[in-house]
């Protein structure tokens, strides 16, 4: 069986930052930030992934739902996790395996509707084999944040990235790409799709920056 | 008759960057920052604007044509001009009046090819009446560098931003919208097109965002 994919998919402000200047556990996003995420709140397939009713069929919704649907299980950092932790809803977003970069041992907690988070204290490697034997032959997707989808890429595990890039300005919070150069990423533009709200760019990880390949 | 539009064009580094990080007079783009222009450098109507054979007629060719066709008037800072001035064919890339922004009064310098490069030592608003008043109803660009543009974005004037996307990453140099906030430039997403090398996106600057319009 060919290996699954390992991608990342984030939504980003045109300057470049996927959270805002004042994020913590009280305040996930980060200040204004989840303008940046304004579209997917607009699709059908989100809502449904939380619960909620409406939203809209549109190519916006179309890509959500090819998200969902190939991810066979995530990778997070701690950060992200206790972030969502306090704020994401009791039938947790994810629908599936969820392994947790941390320090602390702790047990799985398997929560309503398909997600059990599992903790990880072996490193990114271990997390990373982890996920691909969890996803039944689906993608894992590196969720985030910032710092744990660097390590990935820098370690020449992320093999797709799909950028969100909504039309506004944060002005200033954690950037996806600092601290990266052309030598830790090189990419091939693959797809784009547009709506009024978001530019929706795929890119292939070449394997020039991908040490590990 | 309507008043023209005052237009920015650029191209960027997915990481945000207009230029490399070793900009200089000898070196105008900073080091390996002329691979996020790789895709105009392969299309016709540049190779033409610069007196050269060869290229293709592609979208991406079609963006150049445009962009090259609305533009009756070009304002730039004074170090774009003085990069420009030591890197630039003698028939300069731009067939229009160019208005520089400077502190050091000159006289008119006329170019073979219809480009004149006028010295504006009153500032950025005297530049850009000189250049609507010139570009004999076609739109005003305002060229570059990034300082440049971040003042006519922040005085209002600036009413559409194109940026061509390119799939590279830079790890430096210079942000184009470094220092810019939501209240400084609200966007709307108009039109994108996209191509192997390079995504183009246009977009509309609300006028919440423009004091002076």
């Amino acid at each position: 069986m060919a290996p699954s994919t390992v991608f990342v998919d984030v939504g980003v402000s045109l300057d470049g930052y996927l959270a805002g200047p004042n994020r913590g556990p009280r305040n996930p996003m980060g200040g204004s930030s989840t303008i940046i995420h304004q579209w997917i709140f607009e699709t059908a397939s989100f809502r449904e992934h939380l619960g909620m009713p409406g939203g809209a069929r549109s190519p916006d919704d179309a890509i959500v739902k090819a998200i969902f649907a190939r991810a066979g299980a995530y990778v997070t950092g701690r950060h992200m996790f206790e972030e969502g932790e306090v704020s994401w809803p009791e039938n947790a977003p994810f629908h599936a395996p969820v392994f947790v970069l941390t320090h602390t041992p702790r047990e799985p907690w398997p929560r309503p509707g398909g997600t059990t988070f599992y903790f990880v204290t072996e490193g990114i490697e271990s997390a990373l084999e982890q996920a691909h034997a969890a996803a039944g032959g689906k993608d894992v997707r590196i969720s985030g944040g910032a710092a744990t989808i660097r390590q990935y890429i820098q370690a020449g595990h992320v093999e797709e990235i799909t950028l969100h890039i909504a039309p506004v300005l944060l002005g200033g919070g954690i950037r996806l790409l600092d601290g990266l150069g052309a030598a830790d990423l090189a990419l091939e533009q693959v797809e784009v799709v547009a709506s009024p709200l978001v530019t929706h760019v795929r890119y292939r990880v070449l394997p020039r920056s991908r040490p590990g390949a």
